[in-house]
């Protein structure tokens, strides 16, 4: 059992109750065969609806708990009310714990993040926790954080973000040295914020150690995949986010109309069928389901709240990939590599918070 | 020629050089036939082009200038080479001097909006100007502001966009009351900065003054077309539409992968061919060509750079309804409509910057 990956669930998360976590748990057993599963939520729930999946029982456990924490709930309430006793704060805790190697939720995303900092602690030298997405791209997928962890940054942030991404674009995409682009509103040097303008300067003097900086990038980068890694601060991350979705669903929309606009348009879409549904899945938002949290001492996976079991899969496998390819690890490493040098003012990498 | 909507065109302006604004200009011409213009630039030059537009030289002047403001050309160099000398500014100048209605330029951005601010100013109460996008969505055309006019930006600046905004909606959509959404992550009261929050509190109290105030959106309201209205501020406005932008290449090239992936596909999008082209002009970014530039004493439009004739006569046309519906006076009564009582704090409106 040693080289099993162990995957921490948080059940009771999300807006299509524990069926759901559970199904998807169990499509992506069939994908890897040595993952293993502790699922947070009540016994007299889960048991029964264990009993449906029979591949998943035998590589699963339950750890009994109450409180569910709603979709709605501030994250303070959360806390107060969940720490120590609801399904999303259990799953957690198995990884601080050492029972499990990552967590899944499809629970509020604010309080998650709440609990898992609290938790699992940010890692020493990263002030601020961030949600990376992974983003298709015309080229391949691509790392886009932070979509929504934390408001505004100043050029410190954006830098352990750069780090932070470029260690998870290392786990997933097993390149030596992502190139990183930071998102501003035109490429010439004159524009922006301080804070990116500021944060581009010390990546520039970094670039060469475990990734290659390649400057300002702007919104229509996201979806060329332009770089490796598109870093900005979580408001903007989220608004770009969501607007990318919004716009796919509305191109498709536009498509779904014109090929029902009359029966030349029908009968061609039916010869196109079958490329016609290869690209539905290639469009399918739940092919790419999981924002990462990043910058905690723990890896947890956030499930999008009304997927269904394909969905869940996904983030399911996200974990396992996140899990198997040690992005903690790869984390340090980062950290390590990058040059205290390139930093030219103090760094929160040594000092900040912690004594030594 | 009283009637006449006079238009006054940056010639210079944009990658594509003076014929592209000509010919666009005719184009109009042919659907506005009470159009009138004033072409800025070299006369050695445009002479001879004016010559190749039969149908446009009778209602056409040109006003003689020599320095082009270069397409990469900062702001502030823009300034000192251009004010008073170059097409771009003596194109804003016909405004101001009322020689024409209303400016198009497609010019570097960044310099248009200091020399606009410059030439035309800003108008009173009103702090900084924004730029605003004509934004196709699933419901119809929306108002997208600001997007890229300022970065950052208080509660009073996205109250001041949110009337520019409404007056522009109340122009284009002949709508009574446009409801207005403020652009935020997650729409639950809790969220967001400070100066959205803020905002919001203001334009609930003012609802009903003109426009209906709808609350807080999110990324993905942009496609929906949730409201006719949405506010930020400029640094996510830009970052949001050239995400859009290029979210819907994006789509569009899986779409063309997709149906030349075989033979059946390509003979289906041979019978669904006429469909096919009318999506692809509803998603032509051509067809909605034109920023408008909000808060000034003058209408000003910028074309895409980058544009041919068909988006340069889109627009031309903009610019042409702008003038028709006469904005100015529209945002002049929002102003004058939004009650006093709903500010909280100061009201920039009344007092700022301008003795009585």
């Amino acid at each position: 059992m040693i080289e099993t990956i162990r995957i921490s669930v948080d059940a009771m998360g999300g807006d299509n109750g524990p069926r759901v976590a559970l199904h998807g748990a169990m499509l992506a057993l069939k994908e890897h065969s040595d993952a293993s599963f502790v699922f947070h939520g009540p016994t007299a729930t889960l048991t029964p609806l264990l009993d449906e999946f029979p591949d998943l029982k035998p590589v699963s456990i339950i750890r009994d708990c109450d409180v569910v924490i709603a979709m709605d709930e501030k994250p303070s309430q959360a806390l107060r009310k969940g720490k120590g006793t609801s399904s999303m704060w259990n799953a957690l805790q198995s990884v601080k714990d050492d029972e499990a190697d990552v967590a899944v939720s499809g629970g509020n995303t604010g309080a998650l993040m709440a609990m898992a900092t609290f938790c699992l602690r940010p890692i020493e030298g990263i002030s601020r926790p961030a949600i990376a997405a992974i983003w298709p791209t015309m080229r391949s997928n691509i790392v886009v954080l932070d979509v929504g962890a934390t408001i505004g940054g100043d050029a410190q942030q954006l830098v352990d973000f750069s780090i932070l991404g470029t260690a998870l674009a290392r786990a997933l995409f097993a390149r030596d040295k992502p190139s990183v682009g930071l998102l501003n509103i035109g490429t010439e040097e004159v524009k922006g914020l301080d804070s990116i303008k500021d944060a581009g300067k010390i990546l520039a003097a970094a670039s060469g150690s475990g990734f290659t900086y390649h400057g300002f990038v702007e919104g229509d980068d996201l979806g060329k995949g332009t770089v490796d890694v598109i870093v900005t601060e979580g408001f903007t991350g989220n608004i770009a986010l969501k607007t990318a979705e919004g716009t796919a669903r509305q191109v498709g929309a536009y498509l779904r109309n014109a090929l029902s606009a009359n029966l030349m348009s029908k009968l061609g879409a039916l010869l196109a069928s079958s490329a016609l549904s290869a690209l539905r899945q290639r469009m399918d938002p739940r092919t790419v389901n999981g924002g990462v949290f990043l910058g905690l001492n723990g890896i947890v996976i956030k499930s999008h709240g009304g997927t269904d079991e394909i969905g869940y899969k996904s983030a399911v496998n996200l974990a396992y990939e996140m899990a198997r390819s040690r992005l903690i690890d790869k984390i340090g490493e980062g950290m390590r590599q990058f040059p205290i040098s390139a930093v030219t003012g103090n760094t929160s990498h040594q000092t900040e918070d912690k004594p030594a």
